[in-house]
């Protein structure tokens, strides 16, 4: 007897009802995307690992799927380097490939790799999976989908808003109400500048966070205690306590970073997006969030990050303005701005509200019982014409007992049964029961295909 | 100066072009999966090794992409083994974790692993991505995507012919003239059964394929030749002979094979499958072709493929019946048939028809040329217009040179090409630009809309 088997941990299966769900929300991004003139591309799963390797810091190394090289891998290695057992060292001699981490670094090694063919500013999206060898946990998992999309190419700050208007739209079309924190590393490296506490901007942003919980006082306390001078806490203060709209805010950071030629760039910067902002209908919040940082390092102008305002969850959106992605790869100059959205938060959001449309499964619409070799022989025929019209059904393949077919029907969802027995063949008809009111009707082919395509 | 980056070799990228033809064949063959009433399901890329290993062969576990464990891999390993520097007895140790390989025995998985869940008979199609260490070259790539369809968990023969209008439909929606290759590993088994010569069912498959090519005396001697006796070899001469259509070539084998009960148990089997057939609207031929054998040992009934009939190229579908397929992971007793698609060699063979339609591509409809500040803003309402009514759409990002604009649609394969200067600004006007024939009309917006509508 074989051991019930299973899959590796952080990994999952998706059932019928999930990929129903998954598909919902893939098919939803993809086609706000498109409409918004991007075009998908796909890399390949492998990467090199010297094209994965350093990018994603120390941690992030460690953290790649590493794939064993084919053959005999080991007979190219020093048996002398074998006995030191130093699996880091060895894992340069025995791979040379790797899972891909995200869709961003896949996608700088694609723009250089590709440049004479891309038609620049390159308007891309990419939805697949990422692997990451994390500590499995709830929300957190080893294989999952990012659903990317940026613009490579152009400085232009009609970027940065034509993808808040993305994520606007998508979360409208999705049901979910969401807040879009901004912010601009321009505007962190200005307050640094300021302040000549350049190493401190992440102290200084982790501590203005707190200012609703713990108050202004206790900020200014927790400053100190973390080293940042006094003057440099006393220039803060219209920073920390920072109130009104956007442009309000933007107004008193200015007032504080005035003297920096960066700090100014990036509130003007801010300023345009707002601008441009105003003038479109935005239903999703946008707010102006000094707090926000994101950790990525080639970050150097907008930031964003989504959240949802009614589940407690982190981002489930996030991104920026890139000036040197490309540059890791030896083409450098080349601008971008792009987001990514993660669909297995947005997935677990949707779920605790119950947002996922009622129809949002894949079961047939309609499912013929079999009642034997003549009534299967009846059904065919009219089983071709709906599928014909496009409608998805099937017919139960055995002539099993009337109560298993049912029930069949029934626990996969299928919202119709078509009965046709004697008494309904003679008729030439069918007998079409809705499987939640329990009624039933007697309809021709042709009366079958219209009342199920109102469904 | 970095390195130009590469992929690994045996895997590709997707440009935007390619990617709108391999959805334009991905979204045809669900679509007919799920009017089919199948339903999707996906499996992690990564499976267990204990999952993979010895199921595809001695060849296949060699050819399985292996994952090495995180962390301090070596830790613990003895050193007396290391030293040894067999690879194949470290990787055992190294490596928990595979690519998946196909779809099929990840299904058997998650069949068994989920059966308490699962509705039977399960209805099930899948396409994702697999990955083999195979030796790169022309048409063979180290990742590729399989579309499967199964139905496990009924005998009916039902589903055979259901997958024989399913690859009928699919490929006449895609417009490509196929060949429906069939046989039947029963009768195959009451050959050898009747011959004496079970192990040579093979050699004696392989001989008759040449028929055409050398004649009957040709091929006897080589049957004699690979060792079949002569007595066996006359009473394979109907066998080999067989003409007619399908129902007759039936009875000239059933001659045959009379006393084999398995052998027997296979025609009826096919005399069913073509029956149905018969009362069934079919475009692709359908052809009882007793030298196909399929390589896979866990087939028993009928078995498929599907050949293009304009382009030499191995078949471009196949699958069967299995009878036992869970019975590795410890259930037994479920029956199930399934066909896989090649999506890469349906690609290939399309491309070289030329037989995607010319709006499988994926750039914008319309691009708004930006000509400033002030022509944007005049602009970016009627986008959002566009955008609205789902008219891929999308403007310039900044006011480059004209030509460089234009040079941007062009190269990107964009119809449209909306202009709006002061003069047309004025009028509340778009200069619409048909980039195919060059001409020009001066429309307004709610005209635009529905003039791009029938594009």
């Amino acid at each position: 007897m074989a051991q019930k088997p299973s899959i590796p941990k952080g990994t999952r299966d998706f059932s019928p009802n999930e990929m129903a769900r998954r598909n919902y929300i893939f098919d939803t991004v993809k086609r706000v995307f498109q409409i918004y003139g991007f075009q998908q591309i796909e890399t390949p799963a492998m990467e090199n690992l010297s094209t994965l390797m350093g990018k994603y810091g120390e941690e992030g190394d460690k953290l790649l799927f590493k794939i064993l090289n084919s053959g005999d891998y080991l007979s190219g290695v020093d048996s002398g380097e074998l006995v030191q057992q130093n699996s880091s060292k060895l894992t340069t001699k025995i791979s040379e490939k790797g899972l891909r981490y995200d869709l961003t670094v896949p996608f700088a090694r694609y723009v250089v790799q590709n440049q004479n063919d891309i038609v620049f500013p390159f308007r891309r999206f990419q939805i697949q999976p990422v692997w990451r060898a994390d500590r499995p946990q709830k929300g957190r998992y080893r294989e999952f989908y990012q659903c990317d999309v940026d613009i490579i190419g152009s400085d232009s700050l009609l970027n940065e808003v034509e993808l808040i208007q993305i994520v606007d739209q998508i979360y409208c079309n999705l049901g979910l109400r969401v807040v879009v924190k901004i912010n601009n590393r321009k505007i962190l490296a200005g307050i640094a500048e300021t302040i000549g506490e350049a190493d401190r901007i992440i102290d200084i942003t982790v501590a203005i966070d707190k200012l609703d919980k713990i108050g202004i006082e206790k900020v200014n306390e927790e400053l100190l205690q973390r080293g940042v001078a006094s003057e440099a806490i006393h220039k803060l203060q219209p920073i920390i306590n920072l109130s009104g709209d956007n442009v309000e805010k933007l107004n008193q950071i200015e007032t504080v970073i005035a003297n920096s030629a960066i700090g100014v760039k990036g509130i003007a910067e801010m300023r345009l997006i707002f601008d441009y902002l105003a003038s479109m209908k935005i239903e999703a919040e946008v707010e102006l969030d000094l707090t926000l940082a994101r950790g990525l390092n080639y970050y150097t102008g907008a930031i964003f990050e989504v959240k949802s305002k009614d589940v407690e969850i982190g981002s489930i959106t996030g991104g920026g303005r890139y000036d040197d992605l490309t540059g890791i790869f030896g083409l450098s100059g080349v601008s971008g701005v792009g987001i990514s959205f993660g669909a297995d938060r947005i997935y677990d959001v949707m779920s605790q509200l119950d947002l996922f449309p009622k129809d949002a499964v894949s079961a047939s619409r309609v499912m013929f019982v079999n009642f034997g070799d003549k009534e299967e022989k009846y059904c065919l025929p009219i089983l071709a014409t709906l599928r014909k019209e496009g409608i998805s059904s099937e017919i139960y393949p055995d002539s099993d007992k009337m109560k298993k077919q049912m029930n069949y029907a029934n626990r996969k969802g299928i919202k119709f049964v078509a009965l046709a027995g004697e008494s309904e063949i003679e008729k030439g008809m069918i007998n079409l029961k809705n499987m939640e009111s329990g009624e039933q009707v007697l309809v021709a082919t042709d009366e079958m295909v219209v009342l199920l395509k109102g469904y």
